[in-house]
C-alpha cells in the first residue's frame, strides 16, 4: 500500500509557511509501513487541484491532502475531491450539529458559509475534528481512496491519530520497525563506504544513512507479519554494524543527542564538569545544559574570551599566552586545568580557537581549535581543523569537543 | 516566468527531516517575483526522479532542485538531470580543487566518490559551494532550465543568495530591490494589524511579513527599470513604516541581528560588557560572540548554573539565594552587579529562570525568567513569562533580553 501527500495552500508555494505536515504525516506512515513516494504542494487555484489529484491518484492507492478545508471561496480541496470521485455532496447532521455548537461555545453566531463544512461526497468516512469546524473525510474513488485533512496542524494531528491511523490499518498487512543509530566522528561518506557490503546485501532490513552537522544517523527498517518478527530480523544487522563502525556509534533512539549521552555518563558515574570556553564562547556551555538533568554535574562555565580573563578566571600563565599564544595546545591545557581547580570538579573541558573571520594567518588558520580535558588530575589536548563560517565553526567545535569527551569518558569509566 | 521547486531524498519521504529548503526558496522566488505553482518530493529512486523532472519540465519553465548531489550512490540528482538534458558529464578543474581542498583542510582524504561532486553537464553554470563538497549548477534544456543545489540548508542557502539569485535576475526584465527591517518586541500580527493600511495600499513596493522565533522581519521589494528608481520607491513605504513601528525596529538588512546591534553601540560607545548566565546557560555569551569583532567589549562570561557559583562567581548573598530563590528579580540583579564587578566592565547582564521541564511551581512556574542590568553602576531588572519547551524558553530569553539591553544602550548613550 503507498500514498501521496498533496498539501494544499497557496500560503505554503509563498514560502509563508513550512510545510510541517507533510512531515508529520509521512513519519507516522513510514511508522505504520504505509509507502510514500512522492509529496506534493499546489496552490488554492481549482485546475491545478484537479490536475494533482488525477496525477497522485494514477501514482498512489491512498491520496491524503491536507489544506482547504475552509468555509470561504478559495477552499476548494473538498469540492475538488468530489468533482474527481464523481459524487453528490450530502449533509452530514452531525458534523453540521458539531460546528454550530463550535460557534456558540465561542459566543459567536455561525455563518452561512460554514454550512459547507458539514456537506461530503456521498459514502465518505467522516472524521471528527475535535479542535476545529472542518472535519476531515476518507472518500472512495474506485479501488483507491483519497483523504481529506484540515490544514492546521493542531487540527490535523489529532485527527489523524484518532481517526486516520485506525481507518488505514485496517487496509494493512505487515509492520514495519525501525531503529536508529547516531554517529559521530565519521563523513557520511565514509560510513557508506565502511558499511558498503551490508547496505548493498540488505533488502529487509533496509539500511539508510542521513547527514546533519557534525553527525551521521543510520535508520535500519525492517517488515515482517508482527512486531516482534520485524524486530529481530533488525539485530543481525544492527550487530554487524556495531562491529564494523565500534564507538563511533555514541547511542540510539530518535531523542538521544552527544549531549544526553555525556551527561547520562557523567551523572552515572557522579562525576562533575566545568568548562571554560574561549572560540565557542558559551556554546559548550549551552550545549551541556540543553539536558534538562545536568544541574546534578554541571557547576559552571566560564566564558574568558580575552586574554585578561584567562589569567585572571583560570589562572593561565601570561607567559604561556605570550610564548605560545591564545590559541595553543599548552594554552588549552591550562584552561581546563584552571577551571578544574576553580570549580572544584572532576573534569574540565577548554576550547580556544580561532572562530574567524578575521585573526588567522598561514601559520593558525581560521579554523584552527585546540582543546583541552582536564579529569580526575590527568590534562589532554587535541588539535582540529574545520572549515565554514564562523558560526559553523564554533558548532562543530562543540559536536567534536562533546565527542572527544565522550570517548575519553567511556575509555576512563567502563 | 514560473518555477517548481523539486525536493530530493528519502529522508524526506520518510519524514525524518521538514522540507525548509522549500519555503527558503519559496520565499525568495516570491520576493524576486518568480511565480512557484507546485512543489514536489520524491525519495532516492532513479525513474521516479527522472519522471519528476520530465513532469516538473512540462510545468514551469525553470526546475530548481534541493538534494541529492552528495558522493554517494543514492545521490542521484545531478546524474538523473544530465540524462534528462542529454548532455555529457564533464570534469570542472575548479570544483575538483575545491573538493580536494575541503578534505585536505579537513585533515581526511578525499575518498574516490566524491570526485563524481566535480562533474557537471557540459555546459552548465557551476555555483560554488562555500560550505560543503557539492557545487551546484544550472543546466539548459532548451529553452528551459534546470537548476540543482545541495540539500543542507547551511550549503543551499548562501549558494541561493550568492549565486541563483544574480543567474535567475538576469531573465528578468526590470530591476528588483528589496530592503529587510528588523523588528523584535512585537508579534507578527501585532506587526500587520499596525500597519494594516500601508500594506493593503501598496503593490510596489510590496511589503511582506515573516515571522521567526522571537522577530519579525518586513521585506519591502520595488520594481523598477533601475535600480536607482527602485530604491527610490522604497524611501517613503520605509518611512512610514518607521513612523508606527518606531524602536521596535531595531536595525535593517540582511546580516544585521539583534546582538550585532547590540555589539555596535557597545563598541561606537567603548563600553565592555560581561554576562552572568544561569538558565540560558552560555545561550546569551555565545550570541554575542556570534559577533566577529566583539572581543574589544565582550570581557568574560559565567556559567554559574549552580547557587554555589553564584555566590563564589558572582557574590550573590546566600541570604538573597534563600529568601527570594535563585529565580527572583533580587538574584537577578545581584547577578549582573556582581558580574560588573568581577569583570571590571561598565555593563553586566544576567538571566535567572526555570526553562523546564521541571523545577516549575504555581508561585514559580515554567518559563518564569528574571533578567538583571547593571550599567554604569545603575541597576535595573526585568520579569519575563514564556512558553514553550525547554529549548524554546531559552532562545526567547536571549532574545528578550538582548532586545530589552539594546532598548536601554539607545536611551542611554544617544
Amino acid at each position: 500500500m503507498n500514498a501521496e501527500i498533496l498539501a494544499v495552500g497557496t500560503e505554503l508555494l509563498l514560502g509563508d509557511i513550512v510545510n510541517t505536515n507533510a512531515q508529520y504525516i509521512a513519519r507516522r506512515l513510514a511508522d505504520i509501513g504505509v509507502n510514500v513516494y512522492y509529496q506534493s504542494v499546489v496552490g488554492d487555484n481549482e485546475s491545478r487541484l484537479y490536475k494533482s489529484f488525477e496525477l497522485a491518484l494514477e501514482r498512489a492507492d491512498i491520496v491524503i491532502t491536507t489544506g482547504g478545508l475552509g468555509p470561504t471561496n478559495d477552499d476548494l480541496t473538498k469540492e475538488t475531491a468530489t468533482a474527481i470521485a464523481g459524487k453528490p455532496l450530502v449533509l452530514d447532521q452531525k458534523s453540521l450539529e458539531w460546528i454550530e455548537s463550535y460557534f456558540s461555545k465561542l459566543g459567536r453566531k455561525m455563518t452561512e458559509n460554514n454550512r459547507k463544512q458539514a456537506y461530503f461526497p456521498e459514502g465518505s468516512v467522516i472524521f471528527h475534528n475535535e479542535y476545529g469546524t472542518a472535519p476531515g473525510c476518507a472518500i472512495e474513488v474506485g479501488k483507491k481512496k483519497i483523504i481529506l485533512l484540515p490544514g492546521p496542524p493542531r487540527e490535523m494531528k489529532p485527527m489523524f491519530e484518532n481517526s486516520v491511523i485506525p481507518y488505514l490499518t485496517q487496509f494493512q498487512d505487515g509492520v514495519l520497525v525501525s531503529k536508529v543509530l547516531r554517529i559521530c566522528g565519521l563523513g557520511e561518506s565514509q560510513v557508506v563506504d565502511m558499511l558498503k557490503d551490508i547496505i548493498d546485501a540488505q533488502t529487509n532490513p533496509t539500511i539508510a544513512p542521513y547527514a546533519k552537522t557534525g553527525e551521521v544517523t543510520l535508520r535500519i527498517t525492517s517488515k515482517a507479519k508482527t512486531r516482534d518478527e520485524a524486530s529481530k530480523k533488525i539485530f543481525p544487522v544492527e550487530e554487524k554494524i556495531r562491529n564494523i563502525l565500534g564507538n563511533h556509534i555514541y547511542g540510539e533512539g530518535e531523542d538521544t543527542t552527544l549531549e544526553s549521552v555525556v551527561a547520562e555518563m557523567l551523572i552515572r558515574h557522579n562525576k562533575t564538569i566545568a568548562v571554560a570556553e574561549s572560540c565557542t564562547g558559551g556554546l559548550l556551555a549551552a550545549r551541556l545544559v540543553n539536558y534538562p538533568g545536568i544541574s546534578s554535574v554541571f557547576m559552571e562555565g566560564a566564558v574568558t574570551y580575552s586574554n585578561a580573563s584567562k589569567i585572571r578566571q583560570l589562572s593561565v600563565k601570561e607567559e604561556t599566552l605570550s610564548k605560545y599564544g591564545a590559541v595553543s595546545k599548552e594554552t588549552a591545557e591550562e584552561m581546563a586545568k584552571g577551571i578544574c581547580q576553580s570549580a572544584g570538579t572532576d573534569i574540565g573541558i577548554s576550547t580556544t580557537g580561532i572562530a574567524g573571520p578575521g585573526g588567522g594567518s598561514a601559520e593558525k588558520p581560521v579554523g584552527l581549535v585546540y582543546s583541552g580535558v582536564c579529569i580526575d588530575g590527568e590534562v589532554f589536548s587535541k588539535k582540529f581543523s574545520f572549515t565554514g563560517d564562523r558560526q559553523n565553526i564554533r558548532e562543530r567545535t562543540v559536536i567534536s569537543v562533546l565527542d572527544w569527551v565522550r570517548r575519553i569518558l567511556s575509555e576512563k569509566y567502563i
